[in-house]
């Protein structure tokens, strides 16, 4: 079979691929990240590359679709639907590599409580051993039991490789590190008790990693990157379908870039702060469900088809090793619970963090990911249950829609009188970027569409239905190329993509299903639990630190709640993976809630179409 | 660096190696197979090998010893000493080759318990799952408590990641294998119950494996090979020394060439069987204490220290997959208790498959391996002791002396009155030997050498201390090279080697000196309890098979005991190990016996000196 060069400009990365495979895959072999939503179907657009040079197939019907003739002349196409026919340069345009991002969800310490999983345990033997009969390890139970009262231990086979070694060097005096008092994971020559932890938050798009001192539980150092699972695909519907359409190893190739990932960010921050990765000694995880099966290596398919459960709900601990993770391969990864099919271990970070399972008071939290995930409840009862937002909110299927990320517009006003509007771009303000440097938009994320809504709504621009008031007179409001109403957010001499911004009536309607799901979802919890009214609402996920509260209740993105009441809790989940991390009452608690929730699926609900119907009118239909 | 070449003749082995690299090194990189007691000290004199072409270092001092000046002029040198210049063509001379050996230890089905570890459980769920709130896996214990009482149950990962899609593939049917009603560690869909365990004797020299079938104890097939580890050296010590002088590298390597050969019988074996690894779910392991630390990578260094205590005496459980065993991943390998420094694992499946523990009749248990141990008692105590018999019993350390392998005069008997010998030799007898050709004998194994030696005494050769009759006049007895008194047992035209098989004085001496430690080894034992007769002995090991009884007690090998009472029980630990695997009750009893054994460190007993003296009289000083 002949092969072909594919060069990926500006990268200049390459790669050699058989004749006839796609230039999207061409992509994810060479680890050229171009964002594809529908995991190579031809049918989301998303994944436009321009062919600088080389043969490659007539363009498809697929294509004709999203990419306009002068484009097409440029030798624009969707890489999914490209196939390499012979040596070839492929440019990516920028909008479409999805950049890692710095660390920038840190928490700061909220817990006072301090009961790591792994404790440590000063041992002195009489050089090492003092009984010719007894084993070594016997030897060292004998001590920690007459001591420390410690019984039944278990040592784990890389702690009973090093002991001997390890009981000489310290001349008989060693650190045993011991997991929850059960099992002997690590032995230290002599006196040193410094014990490294790490909690991660496998989210759909981003993985955050917390670098924790387990002797005093403090967040030494966090990082974050893109999920590389982006390469098969960004929500998790499309990493769902990547594994099905790759039985056994689309599975294994997800988790294996996950864990290289999760690899290369621990390597970097224990280098940065000259520690070892033998030291970190225990692992929590988080992530939703689909995100929690790829890890623990579990083929995610049936979570996409009814009756959508997971494969295990339990908490699970692993052998770091096991997973090829780089940290002591004697320390165990404790994996969060899920609670079901679509809330995962991250929704139990997120009541970890918030624990409304203690509250007197009624709360309502939402956790805004990818997915919406909704808990209702206090002390008595919680219920929860996940809405399908779909990934409008976070900009995706929405024509002028990104990331938020450098160069999206990420807050929005629009003058009553004018309609002008007025505009915040996401590195704007990077104190990196050099004076006189000026940060031009390429679209808009999240935060700024709800910002955008919420105007349309309040100058008028569009009326409850969502539909624009096409009365209104102002060169921004006119028909698109395909007969669909737009709005125009910045001119095209204003945009680095030099075509103009806009948020079409379709991106309302997009955000208008979205917001119906998230808010029909709270109602049919209020309605369970007769609630008329939220006295107090926490909303979680690093996205929604970036909304305006009083445009998403203008919009009528969840229920009215007196904006004071509402707490912007930033990323909960990865705090919820912390606390369980540094104590391990919180695994206990996170296991019983995990059971104890009530999970409400919105599909199985009659009157969720009603409630979902009513939200989809700004802000609410009562 | 500069390269070299160099080829291993006969078998055309090539390896590329650094100039100054040893001839010893170079075939251990190429796994060709090298003699080496001192582990390429230069001092024993049995890595002889043939330079034929190339450049080496001038001959050593060391080896002027071991290798006369014709042979010296014919290339011969000691590997260990000499050191890669050029290209090299090396020879290796037959009997320093040590073959693989064929299944040859094979016992027969001796237990009609079957309660394996591992037991399947049949599962049916409606279409794989009725419940949309339960995961798949609180379904399936939910089943295996309703049905089968089963709680408490974990589940190994990788069972858990194929969960799901076993249950569709089956239609919610099932066969769960659980281990110790414990752990869930392998599902197939439908009814398929087949399960197979393996049984592993590591022996110093031979690692024989049997393959069983766990629901009825059947043997299916066996199959043993050469320990890989005689690359590091043929005893005990000098696997210890390699672990010492390679730190860390040196446990290494030799658990990776064990586990490589381990993997290697067990491809043959299932491919002979048509069956599939996936389908061995269990596994037991004995050895001494020396092999027992190898296989579990703990170096074992500080065995052949004072107090010679091991690492872990308890039996030690650990996934298959921990240290890349090719049976299904998630099974346990279920390593065998060990006594003691010196008495390992091998002498508890002795001891499980004799069970002197059970028995109201006192009786003495030899293992004749390349340590002899010794254990002695009833139900109502157990002693047990270990003997440096030294590897002299197994034909190391006798100037004609080789392994019971093809070539080697296993059975000899001696005229009293011409002094003329009758010699039988492995393999004349191989039906695979065609007919007409004769095996000529290369060297002399131990069961040879006991008879040789207790002829030597019935017809007056030597007398009660081991001396040469000198007034005794045949051409066979004479004065050999080095002056020492030796016996010829073949002329040179009759053996492959072109030499005379000899016995030389010294070697006697070598044979009283094993004997005088395993005889004075019973006798402590013996002391200990107050016995002065044994009433029945059991002589386990393989080559304990192939001795003469008679000729054994005529040179005192062991104390007296009428030869019909003398029982030749075979690779008895490899039997234990066995039954081990099929009956859970007796790995209670080894970890029981293991720890209730009571050791006698014969170094520590006053009384040892005396009775090592009388017991090298022949056949012992009363």
């Amino acid at each position: 079979m002949k092969t072909c060069k594919v060069i990926f400009a500006p990268s200049s990365k390459e790669v050699i691929v058989n004749e006839g495979s796609s230039i999207l895959d061409a992509a994810r072999t060479a680890n050229v990240y171009i964002d594809s939503h529908c995991s190579g179907k031809g049918t989301c657009g998303k994944c436009k590359v321009r062919v600088i040079e080389g043969n490659v197939n007539p363009v498809t019907l697929n294509e004709i679709k999203f990419i306009n003739e002068s484009d097409r002349e440029l030798g624009f196409r969707l890489a999914c639907m490209t196939m390499v026919d012979s040596d070839l340069t492929v440019f990516l345009p920028g909008e479409n590599i999805i950049k890692a991002k710095t660390a920038d969800k840190l928490f700061s310490k909220r817990t006072d409580v301090n009961n790591p999983a792994v404790k440590s345990y000063y041992v002195e033997l009489v050089s090492g051993k003092d009984d010719h009969s007894r084993s070594y390890l016997d030897e060292m139970k004998k001590y920690l039991y007459e001591r420390y009262g410690l019984k039944d231990l278990d040592c784990d086979i890389n702690a009973l490789q090093s002991l001997v070694h390890t009981m000489k060097e310290g001349k008989g005096n060693a650190t045993v590190f011991i997991w929850m008092d059960k099992e002997i994971i690590s032995l230290r020559p002599g006196q040193d008790e410094k014990s490294l932890g790490l909690a991660l938050d496998i989210g759909t798009t981003t993985v955050a990693l917390y670098l924790c001192d387990l002797q005093n539980g403090e967040v030494i150092s966090s990082g974050s990157v893109t999920n590389p699972q982006v390469l098969f695909g960004t929500d998790i519907m499309s990493r769902i379908n990547f594994s099905v359409d790759h039985p056994a190893v689309g599975i294994k190739k997800m988790q294996t870039e996950l864990i290289r990932s999760v690899n290369a960010i621990v390597n970097r921050m224990t280098e940065d702060n000259g520690v070892s990765n033998q030291q970190i000694l225990d692992m929590t995880v988080v992530g939703n469900t689909v995100m929690h099966h790829i890890f623990l290596g579990i083929a995610p398919d049936h979570l996409g088809l009814w009756p959508f459960s997971p494969s295990v709900q339990e908490s699970v601990n692993v052998k770091a090793r096991e997973f090829g993770i780089r940290i002591n391969p004697a320390a165990y990864v404790h994996v969060l619970p899920v609670e079901a099919g679509f809330v995962g271990a991250d929704n139990v970070g997120v009541l970890l963090s918030e624990t409304p399972y203690n509250q007197e008071e009624m709360s309502l939290t939402i956790d805004l990911g990818t997915n919406g995930e909704i808990v209702l409840g206090n002390k008595d009862t919680l219920l929860s249950c996940s809405c399908a937002t779909g990934p409008a909110l976070e900009g995706a299927h929405i024509v002028s829609g990104m990331r938020a990320s450098a160069g999206a517009i990420e807050k929005v006003s629009i003058d009553p009188e004018t309609f002008e509007v007025d505009y915040k771009v996401i590195g704007a303000d990077d104190p990196n970027i050099e004076n006189g440097d000026v940060i031009k938009p390429i679209g808009i994320c999240g935060s700024g569409i709800i910002d955008t809504v919420a105007h349309f709504f309040k100058t008028g621009l569009i009326g409850e239905s969502g539909a624009f008031n096409q009365n209104i007179k102002t060169p921004r409001l006119r028909k698109g190329h395909s007969g669909v109403m737009e709005f125009v957010l910045a001119w095209k001499d204003e945009t680095a993509t030099g075509n103009d911004i806009v948020l079409s009536q379709k991106d309302v309607r997009q955000i208008q299903l979205a917001k119906g799901a998230l808010h029909g979802g709270c109602r049919i919890l209020m309605s369970r639990l007769n609630i008329t009214s939220i006295k107090k609402m926490v909303i979680a996920g690093a996205f929604g630190m970036h909304i305006d509260k009083e445009n998403a209740l203008t919009i009528g993105l969840f229920p009215w709640c007196e904006p004071e009441n509402i707490i912007m809790a930033g990323n909960s989940a990865g705090h919820g993976a912390y606390l369980a991390l540094v104590n391990i009452e919180k695994r206990n608690e996170a296991d019983r809630i995990a059971k104890d929730v009530i999970h409400i699926e919105l599909a199985l609900e009659k009157e969720f179409q009603t409630q979902f119907m009513k939200a989809l009118s700004i802000p609410y239909e009562p």
